[in-house]
């Protein structure tokens, strides 16, 4: 497949209290349009990922509240597959593209999670997870600390391990102006932070951010003609299976995105070896680990050696989650999916300021929906 | 363009206290599939359209859970455009087989409404409008009764002929055996039921709804495999422009309504006066007349003459809303969109009972979100 990229955007992430969703929503589309040089009313149709918009401020249909604040009359698709729905919306926008009826897509991904309590928003977190799992006390935390203690029970990784995970990508966000933590944290401070869900500390979570981001998508053929070369999509998978944790086969992998790195790395005619760096999902530190093996880039049990080795920091021979992942840049979760193909976008292009990485050619995004119900992998290649 | 549709299934529509969500999608899902004849293993991509599960079940990435419940490992698409979720469902499955890239796709539209208070699910249903238009105090019926006193105003027609559309659509209803009001009202019986937002009384409105139906599509190429003779969808539109009602320059005509049909009607090849029957949108009994204007079925201020005159009634010239429509088959506003397009699919087939109309040959479905910010219009022939 060849779907070119032709702008992106991403507000800073964080706690902005001064901003509601529909001005996150308006910054992330004005930011791609003006990257990409093109005005609103020449997007032919647009995908808007976000999960807690009718939970968290009442409001449906933001479908066509992204139309009205883009003043347009085309197709606008909300999709919702939890912390995946950036990653579907990416998707979906793909498919548009691909089948020839359109030109050009917007795809948006935006979640405004401050203004809650913390119950508020933990409750609303566990809705991607299945009702028996919240009747039966789990929260998210809980549900992939079990994953945790099952990795470390089975592969001999150590709690220091999953802590590595946090501090790589603290010290990849520390370069990183739109990160939410920009500092570095060490060993220490991951392991004496407060205990959320055994093995899981609070330093092993990702936050609660408020952000969104953009990109443009165009057909080769539009794109060629604005400019010779171009960034494209070569790979768009999503595979959904199933919504509770108990339902699996293992806790170790997960095998919807086993499935959509499989099919990807057959769409695109790259092999895992030749991906030059991924922004995956590192809700916790235990996902990014999972994630390392689900792809392909290690063995099973052998993704923490990775990261202990230094191969997937900047300056290594993949790095992983250079915008500091979810764990530090932040997760606001329908923009996540979106974002980090903002991210592969910039380094591709070599515009990714103090945590650029060198010979950028191919990357890979990853991203999951709940405890793996959902997963979407992007392949984009110069 | 061509998509068949090769099964459709809908379940009961009523107040289904004994069925949850899960029961209602699982019900669509199976019946959908054994009247297409393929086990769900066939199906390779599925959309689901839902507004209101993650408000009143506190459950998301229901994408996850109809993969779940259908034991398969596909690409699972959550859509949400309030009221329109069903029919967008449906406008990006076409666009899934029209790709190329899926030769069969499952839409599912599921809702329920039940289990909640009145004052919760008024408060839910009103996500569907703008902050700005709840921060005024409006309500839904609130809003389509300001456009239906201007369309009084305007045009001469009078409180008697809205309460028209609730007999004819009653009538329809007392024929179908999965409507939710399975009896007749008349003109009196409308006028003289309470008001809820004037000139729009009870029996002007649709009712909360639990309800869900399925759609199977196929490419050509796969039905023709299966049999000669297929019933295809000719034309899939959706356009999606403002929130609020108040950004539009007119109260008695909804601008995306009229370029989705437009369009629909070139996509297809088809004339306005073609059309055998049609579902349309009928959340209150003005959303009728304009649709039957917008749809350019008749001249601006002439639709409400054609209820009067028996012209959209079961026998007359293009009868509209057999199934009852959303005022008396009931209105689950997920599964709406999608059920329209199951009764336009059974008449065609010659097997619709009791509400067959004679020489179904080119059927049309108009699904609305919020006041109009989306339509989607799909055209079907044999």
């Amino acid at each position: 497949m060849k779907v070119a990229i032709i702008g992106a955007y991403q507000t800073k992430f964080g706690e902005l209290w001064d901003k509601s969703l529909a001005d996150l929503i308006f910054e992330a589309s004005v930011g791609a349009l003006a990257d990409s040089r093109m005005p609103a009313k020449k997007i032919q149709i647009a995908f808007f990922g976000n999960k807690l918009g009718p939970q968290t401020t009442s409001q449906n249909h933001l479908s066509a509240l992204v139309a009205q604040l883009l003043g347009v009359s085309i197709p606008v698709i909300r999709v919702e597959a939890a912390c995946a729905s950036g990653g579907v919306a990416l998707s979906q926008a793909c498919l548009a593209i691909e089948s020839g009826q359109y030109d050009t897509a917007l795809v948006l991904g935006a979640e405004k999670m401050t203004d809650q309590s913390p119950a508020q928003i933990a409750q609303a977190l566990m809705g991607a997870a299945s009702s028996q799992e919240r009747e039966a006390g789990l929260t998210f935390p809980g549900l992939y600390a079990l994953m945790a203690g099952k990795y470390l029970n089975d592969f001999g990784a150590k709690e220091t391990d999953l802590a590595g995970v946090s501090v790589k990508n603290h010290f990849h966000a520390s370069l990183n102006s739109k990160a939410q933590f920009q500092f570095p944290v060490t060993i220490d401070q991951v392991m004496k932070s407060g205990e959320v869900a055994s093995p899981l500390k609070l330093l092993d979570c990702s936050p609660i951010t408020d952000g969104a981001a953009g990109l443009v998508l165009a057909s080769p053929r539009f794109a060629q003609k604005r400019q010779k070369k171009n960034i494209y999509i070569r790979a768009s998978q999503h595979f959904t299976d199933t919504l509770s944790l108990s339902k699996r086969q293992s806790f170790t992998e997960i095998p919807s995105a086993k499935k959509a790195a499989k099919k990807a790395f057959i769409q695109a005619g790259v092999e895992p070896s030749e991906v030059s760096l991924a922004e995956v999902h590192d809700c916790f530190t235990i996902a990014e680990i999972l994630a390392l093996e689900d792809l392909g880039f290690y063995q099973k049990g052998e993704g923490f050696l990775a990261v202990r080795n230094g191969q997937v920091k900047l300056g290594g021979t993949r790095p992983v989650n250079l915008s500091g992942g979810l764990k530090a840049c932040g997760h606001p979760v329908g923009a996540t999916g979106v974002k980090q193909v903002v991210e592969l976008y910039n380094q591709l292009l070599g515009r990714a300021g103090k945590k650029q990485t060198r010979k950028a050619k191919v990357g890979l995004a990853h991203n999951i929906g709940g405890t793996g119900g959902t997963a979407v992998v992007h392949i984009i290649t110069k």
